[in-house]
């Protein structure tokens, strides 16, 4: 980093999160950095500061010896990992928010800050405003995780919350959920649960030191539920809410997305709209929960300037629970208690369920609840079908083997909603 | 610190938090540290140690080559801050979970670190497990803080959510709490809200950047709360928790401790038992809460333990907010609206209300509804009255002046519960 006085930024796109950092920045007192240049992509757009400020040559920032950090706050994942992967080789540290990016990046990017000794720090990218790496990083460093999970994804939130609520419609909430910039400008990112599957695959590394591809986790979205869905849920008092998970059973790590219903008793219950809230659950601090506005401009460029205020004082992750080297690993040995709701007209597969604990039949709706092996569910397919809705019961969700079987309770391992 | 290779530590007191730092150490992988002795009081009792650990003498820590980090663990104040004073100056770095000796010294030990340029870390003295001030030291340095409140008494909140949830009464309560380790061993310490100041002290260093005595703070308990009071609230469908609060109005600080009644839209509803919340709400980030087990063995062990793995990695306060010197100060000077239960047949000083919004008479019991000045309710000394019962109003709780005179409702600050 340079020695001059402030630490100058290179930013690299001002749409919601560049525009909500650049106003954090100059409301904030004690931090020493300043925005030097802001590579965008369209020149013709109206913009709200000096014309000096923009550029649309990348070069002019990556290659700038008067630029200290490049901000990386894109859309587009394959340029942002070229700018990135630039800014790192040639000495510049990053700040950015891109989960995808990152997810489909990881490891290399780790091996990247390792060769390059250039630190890549990603704080805003999980979460918007809550400070769920860091604390995983710093504080749970040496406490043994159970597992993590949550609400990551602030706009399927707010459109359940809606739904629920206030009784609007997935489209209306959908539209809403748009206009207030909560949520990603391809809607499927969000309500299909990819863009909580980036943010569950970046919480891996630093909860378990587990560098995973996206395309090995399951993600199942919200765009299944159906009246007949939300009326079982209000009837029962639940709510539904889209939850990324990563549970370690034995050595193995269960880890997907998936909508589960909330109960009333769960911390998970009260987190509506735009919030999001991750649970840290380790064997000696027991539960903690950490809750913020997982989007939006202001919040989330926060979090970019918290990063950027953390290079100042040469932070930069160690990946402590990769170094401790555990040798556990993601796989779809589990079990899970689930709802499967479909047309009566077309059965389930018959083995599609370990243990059936209940089921419904109607002339137009049918639902069976009971214990799926996670494997046989993504080897199934049925997620593919238009007909079928899947979510995760209320408790206990993921468990282990011997339950799920019938064989011992005690050896059920964990009861998802605390 | 030694440069030999695990950090060596000298631990005073072996209660609740010593075993519980005992037992997550013995547990945990990768932080290179050992307990090589631990200063006891009372040499009678069984321990569940060899014998070699122990010794009645706190010189054979203090000035003990062989020991790094001194661990203060015991229940004495007075003796605490001498072991933190003299530790300090002979060059070892503290971890302390004490957080009366902290905030009756708080200033004293803020010059001391500077003087011996010696670390002393204290996660653990505030609500457990929750990462609260290495939050507000390293995440939220560079956002404006306009409040940090919340539920910061794990011992209380068991009481009042037994007596709310289970129909317990209060006294079966609070020795239940006694029994599971979450009550101090003086429980005025907890029931009257000192327990929770203190601990808004520490905060008030880390958030807003100023050193106040306890004495400066008015707190007030929960002992009052009759029937009366519980049914009232239960009819609103609301719960009762003690909540300490620092909020910023213009240049003054409003803080104190009272029980509030809560909605169940507020997020603190859900924070039942033990366990403990706080929320930070701040310009940017918005509304953040941070939820964890305020009290027990393992969880307090746990936030011991992490502060001894930051010290391994020469972690320190850098009292960032104090730093920024911004003339704040606490003051008295502002508006709360007050739910006042009273016997009618001594009926409150006529003055004590700004504005009265509701009040209530039967034959034994009355209250009022309205907005008080702090600085009034304070200096009246109606919260010694036997017969008198104080909760703040479920919302807008803790407000400015003008909203509360009704001459502007846009001019209203904060809206305490959400």
């Amino acid at each position: 980093m340079s020695d001059s006085s402030k630490t100058r930024l290179g930013v690299f796109g001002f749409g919601c999160v560049g525009q909500g950092l650049y106003n954090v920045l100059s409301h904030s007192k004690g931090i020493k950095a300043e925005i030097r240049k802001i590579c965008i992509k369209n020149a013709s757009k109206k913009r709200s500061l000096p014309e000096h400020y923009f550029t649309l040559d990348k070069n002019e920032l990556l290659f700038n010896d008067d630029i200290d950090v490049i901000v990386e706050l894109i859309d587009d994942p394959v340029a942002a990992f070229e700018i990135v992967k630039t800014a790192l080789q040639n000495g510049k540290a990053v700040v950015t928010a891109n989960k995808k990016m990152l997810a489909d990046n990881f490891e290399e990017l780790f091996r990247l800050q390792l060769s390059s000794n250039v630190p890549l720090l990603y704080e805003a990218s999980c979460c918007g405003c809550i400070p769920i790496i860091r604390n995983l990083e710093e504080y749970y460093d040496n406490d043994q995780l159970s597992a993590v999970e949550g609400v990551f994804n602030g706009s399927t939130n707010y459109i359940l919350t809606k739904m629920f609520r206030e009784n609007v419609s997935f489209e209306t909430a959908l539209s809403e959920a748009q206009v207030n910039g909560f949520a990603e400008s391809d809607p499927s990112l969000d309500i299909d649960g990819y863009d909580a599957k980036y943010k569950l695959g970046i919480i891996l590394a630093h909860s378990f030191g587990l560098f995973v591809k996206p395309g090995q986790l399951f993600n199942y979205g919200i765009t299944h539920i159906s009246d007949f869905d939300a009326n079982y849920a209000k009837e029962k008092g639940y709510k539904i809410k889209l939850i990324a998970f990563c549970r370690k059973i034995g050595n193995t790590i269960a880890a997907g997305v998936l909508p589960r219903f909330i109960t009333p008793e769960s911390k998970l219950f009260g987190i509506d709209y735009e919030y999001n809230a991750v649970m840290v659950e380790s064997i000696f601090s027991e539960y903690q929960y950490f809750v913020g506005k997982g989007a939006g401009s202001n919040p989330t460029g926060s979090a970019v300037l918290s990063d950027i205020s953390a290079l100042t004082y040469n932070y930069k992750y160690e990946y402590k629970k990769y170094q401790l080297h555990e040798n556990l690993q993601v796989s779809n040995d589990f079990f899970i208690n689930l709802y499967i709701r479909y047309n009566p007209a077309n059965p389930l597969p018959p083995d599609i369920f370990e243990e059936v604990h209940e089921q419904y039949v109607s002339h137009n709706n049918a639902y069976m609840i009971g214990s799926v092996h996670f494997d046989r569910l993504v080897n199934s397919g049925i997620w593919e079908r238009e007909d079928v809705n899947i979510i995760t019961a209320a408790e206990p969700g993921i468990h282990g083997a011997a339950a799920a079987a019938g064989k011992s309770q005690e050896a059920e391992l964990a009861i998802s909603n605390k």
